[in-house]
């Protein structure tokens, strides 16, 4: 499956320049009046003007749930998304005994709807406003970089604090086109989420790890949860008096068949992708940061490895680091494959030359975007590099104690100044967020692993120059040794890591306790990094905006209209259902019950419930089979633009209805994230009809059938 | 690519029952006429008992290379194959400044064709004869096992001694049905081969291990011999004035182009199959032998991997081990996952079942065929456990020297006898290749790799029950004690070890070398060991006739014709050239130059000359399109039953003409060793087309296409 989009990664989105083809894009919504040309010969049936509205159907039906897509099914808060966007929540509520990954998960009522993992939230969207002219107030040319940075975030946080005084509300304000327009995105949080349904492990997760990014694929990967909010409608924590979230409209289930050729659209929230990025920038990643990156995760998963060998428990708690790093290395191999057989770079030189050519042309022009486009280029350079060292660097991060330590410290430095002056993500708003991300080292920390991280970190870190370097630091570390570090540190300890939370600095500055100790010796360095790093980035958005800017105007002199990279923000893209044809190969855009039972061995990854079999066998579809297919089908192929982020996504057809989720792609398609082309990429979505029959053959949902309007 | 047929994997194969289906069957040419109506439904033109007559066309076109299949394409003896199957050849003449492998070869006359690598042997096909008779003479019911089995080795031997007599001749003698049938195989030696040519590195291996076992494909697997015989047309070793054989019939290049549907059949030597095993061994192979033998080669591989590390001339040296080692873990897998997809063990159990039943409904016929079942059901639970133990102790048959010295001390042993009451293996006849295996350790060998697989092997045995295993070789093996074993040997260097050979067993049994000291050791216990090997084959031999001739008459009872497993003998496949479809998946059955075009990356892998890029993206195809596919094939697929030892083999049209070479299967067909399924098995085959366009418009061979019959 895709991973979820983790906000972490937004650090990666920076902005360049390369031109929308045909059924490609990741539209704003507003863009959608442009479109509606091209929306309509694509087939759709509404007024694409109505997709601009975000406070109207089908958009208002549209959730995030945070790293996943969802919407809204029914009037009573039912929330569509995939499996694995519920799975934490799955997970959280298993036990010896009570196995709801395996065996699934019904709520009979209301009143038997669980509780979702800890931290879980429905944001509901409510509108996407472009506040450029706020942003960029007060940047004027003579800021130095780092200046420009702080006033871009002194405005932001001034956005998201007006915003934020509305109630319940969750804001932000992201650069679109490197910074050459920024939009706020409001959405109402939802805190109260619960867990509803949830297909078996051998539906919602079918096919496991050998199918991941593959097609044929049979995967049910859905599940359901339900929005909840005050007996007075308001927004509220889980309280057992809270009922069902109203939401003003929700997708309504399409009554006539997807078929072959059909529109599709998806509304959703796409994390990262790099499609504006300079060439230099792409050829820089291919060439050398890629091969960085996949020698420090391979040495890193092999220490792992070699440490855990033999302590289950220390397994345990390591296994989602090596599950991660492995399915990022499949990605990345589909990237490094992709990229060469696009010929990816080729490609974007021969856009970014095309662009440069135009700004040549015209001495005008030149002399407007000259001077930004030599900028960006030095910036580049220079940006290059340093993410080749903050990769090497960053392994100094990995150790937990050391990290806790650092953040702990850091919330106590900026909690000393007002809210509004604090650095992003030290603020109140995100007060709750950083202490379950302490309180959750407790299950994923081992000392003697995460010692050896240690030791592996020094000798990485030793090869990069050292003025890059928090010297200070690494020569506190060594002065300390690991055997006093791990040897008296307390924090290991939950309550005593918790109790760090919210001490004044002058308590660490006093402290004992070795990693405390470390974090304020390491702050000084941290800060002047972070001073170097805010300049580079003001200089990069003065240079690549105004380059941006350059570009929109040079598609539009072609009659083009370009997306922004993802960035996590709602996106509408379109397509329709359709599979692919290389050579010797044909993918056909569905596949069905029969292919699923093909698949099932009854064991490991291929184990769907010995009921689904016996109905699929019997050809037992009730109402869901396809009349052309003549059977039920199970997922489906189309041309629409997603990434991370988008998984749990709604489908929707030309009349705006329900058809299914989007929820993977296919390795041969991961390269779409630099570029994309209509002849390769497809996104693979799990079938509305799979999901109807499951709930009405095979698990008795009737109830929640009722609730979407398609009981019988 | 399918891996050569190895003599050495011909021990595996036991026999057993299954019936055949409709598309299976890797048939003895003398069973063409009963397959007549078959045959000619199928689109045979020929008359179907010509395919019984190897001393006419098209059968007697068609040789061996020893573990590959190969035919005469023109009345100079000129032969194709693979290019897999004359690499060693392309190898064995590539040096500095000459890289044949990587460039390709093409000799520009007679005279500028090159010796392949020592020991390529081109057999002619001579006859195959049933000789179950005289095998069978002298097997009384009162012998013992292991006096069974040297009854049947001394008639043996006295066939092939008879045969041989004639100049120039190689003849076997193979168990068929477990030994309810014995054929005699008369072959014609060539013995001088030469390398005419072969294309390029990246025509003949593109795709390499990415694109083995995968559809589609766009491998150009071919390359041509010819053979030499003396100025007098008789078979001689390699000699300047040798002129080029002239074969009694050839194949004729097909004209009409071969279409989807179309009929083809195979002629070859497929190695082993094990489609007649019982149940109860499939059972056992799949539940206990395949995690064993993975075990053990797993650990072999990561030995050999940390010893190496570092050495550049050892990790060479060992290079194909492990290669050896990837290559075989990625078929057993294939076979693993298909033995569940196909439910490979229910369906032995339930053909199994309905002979039994068949065998169990008449008194008369349970009189007779219920002993030898019995005693089969017995020996079989006995030699699944010796399997298991077989495989563990065969790990102290891995270091090289300690084996050089085992097999020069029997040399000396059997030599003392007359020729034919020596073991098989230990005639004048098996000398030289006796004698090529012990100087080949030289460019194989590693001191302290090879002690490092003694210690390995050590403790493995060291778990089987010590009845079983060779204790006193074990117990000198300690007290000698590694320090002294490799410090004190004189084996590593080739000559020493070679004039070991031909010295009389005293000499052995004087000698102070410590690897020769071991040989002597270990002699009884080893001939103690065959001794029970050979009770058990014997009495197996006696059991699974009987029970084999009874399951002969129950597919007769059936009106089904059944066909022996492979043993490396000359076989006929048919079936037509076919696609196939899975859910949401099609694999069309002829892949195109567009195809190849696509895969290129002008490195690694996927590296076509950029002579062949040019001109297909040209659309320059000469007269070698396809007019229904509108371009030029490169592979297809087709339905004809093959395994290793097939590769090589020339596919022929519905006339008997050369359509193309057959070079591989697919991953998920890969179970067919074990049990046919028409609607998973496909053969991959090179299209004579893409064969003919790489001769023609990229390289040149206007000579050999002249030979060919195909010049303009």
């Amino acid at each position: 499956m895709m991973t979820r989009f983790s906000t972490g990664a937004a650090l990666l989105a920076l902005l360049a320049a390369a031109p929308a083809l045909a059924e490609e894009g990741m539209w704003l919504p507003s863009q959608a009046p442009a479109l509606a040309d091209r929306l309509k010969a694509a087939g759709l049936a509404l007024d694409p003007a109505a997709l601009a509205d975000l406070s109207a159907a089908p958009l208002n039906a549209i959730a995030s749930l945070g790293g996943c897509s969802a919407a809204f099914l029914s009037p009573q808060g039912l929330v569509a998304t995939n499996h694995h966007c519920v799975y934490g929540s799955i997970q959280y509520n298993s036990k010896p005994g009570q196995d709801y990954l395996t065996d699934g998960f019904l709520a009979a009522n209301l009143g038997d709807e669980l509780p979702a993992a800890p931290g879980s939230r429905i944001f509901v969207i409510e509108a996407l406003r472009d506040v450029t002219a706020a942003m960029t107030r007060g940047l004027g040319p003579k800021l130095s970089g780092q200046a420009r940075y702080e006033q871009l975030e002194k405005n932001r946080k001034a956005l998201i604090a007006a915003c934020e005084q509305q109630e319940s509300r969750r804001c932000d304000v992201r650069a679109y086109f490197g910074g050459a327009q920024y939009w706020l995105q409001q959405q109402l949080e939802i805190k109260d989420v619960r867990l509803v349904y949830a297909p078996a492990g051998g539906i919602g997760n079918f096919g496991g790890e050998t199918d991941n990014w593959q097609w044929p694929r049979h995967t049910g990967d859905f599940g359901f949860y339900r929005a909840y909010v005050g007996p007075d409608g308001r927004s509220a924590p889980f309280a057992k008096e809270n009922v069902p979230y109203r939401p003003r409209n929700w997708l309504k289930i399409a009554d006539k068949p997807l078929a072959e050729g059909d529109f599709v659209m998806v509304a959703g929230f796409p994390g990262v992708t790099q499609r504006l990025w300079t060439a230099a920038e792409v050829a820089h990643n291919f060439s050398a940061v890629y091969a960085t990156d996949q020698r420090l995760r391979a040495e890193y998963a092999d220490l792992i490895s070699k440490v855990t060998a033999g302590d289950k428990a220390a397994e345990i708690k390591y296994a989602s680091i090596l599950r991660g790093v492995d399915n990022y290395k499949k990605k990345l191999l589909g990237e490094i494959a992709g990229a060469e057989a696009i010929d990816l770079i080729g490609r974007k030189q021969r856009e970014e030359t095309a662009f440069r050519a135009w700004v040549a042309a015209d001495p005008a022009r030149q002399q407007a975007v000259g001077p930004a486009l030599a900028a960006l280029d030095a910036l580049v350079a220079e940006a290059n590099q340093a993410r080749l060292d903050n990769l090497r660097l960053a392994t100094l991060g990995r150790p937990q104690l050391l990290t806790a330590a650092q953040l702990l410290y850091r919330w106590a430095k900026e909690r000393a100044k007002p809210d509004a002056q604090r650095e992003a993500g030290f603020q109140d708003r995100d007060r709750q967020l950083l202490k379950e991300r302490l309180a959750q080292i407790e299950r994923r920390y081992d000392a003697k692993v995460d010692r050896a991280i240690m030791e592996q970190a020094l000798a990485e870190v030793a090869q990069v120059a050292p003025e890059k370097r928090n010297m200070a630091l690494e020569n506190a570390i060594r002065a300390t040794g690991l055997d006093a570090l791990y040897g008296q540190t307390g924090l290991a300890d939950t309550a005593t890591r918790l109790a760090w939370l919210d001490k004044p600095a002058a308590d660490f500055e006093a402290a004992t306790d070795p990693f405390i100790k470390l974090a304020v010796t390491a702050y000084p360095g941290d800060i002047a990094a972070e001073a170097r790093a805010k300049e580079r980035a003001g200089r990069m958005q003065a240079a690549r905006s105004a380059v941006m800017a350059a570009q929109m105007d040079f598609a539009r002199s072609q009659g083009r209209l370009i997306y922004p990279d993802a960035n996590g923000s709602l996106r509408l893209t379109f397509g329709k259902v359709a599979g692919k044809a290389r050579d010797g190969l044909v993918w056909t855009p569905f596949t069905t019950a029969e292919g699923l039972v093909a698949k099932q061995r009854g064991t490991g990854e291929f184990n769907a419930p010995a009921k689904a079999i016996a109905l699929l066998k019997a050809r037992d579809h009730g109402r869901w089979a396809d009349p052309k297919l003549g059977t039920l089908p199970v997922d489906f192929l189309s041309t629409v633009d997603i990434t991370n982020g988008n998984s749990g996504s709604s489908t929707l057809n030309a009349r705006g209805e329900f058809v299914g989720l989007a929820f993977d792609g296919t390795l041969d398609g991961v390269v779409s994230d630099w570029s994309f082309d209509g002849t390769i990429n497809r996104t693979i979505h799990v079938d509305a009809r799979f999901m109807l029959w499951t709930m009405d053959r095979l698990d008795g949902a009737k109830r929640l059938l009722d609730e979407m309007g398609v009981a019988r």
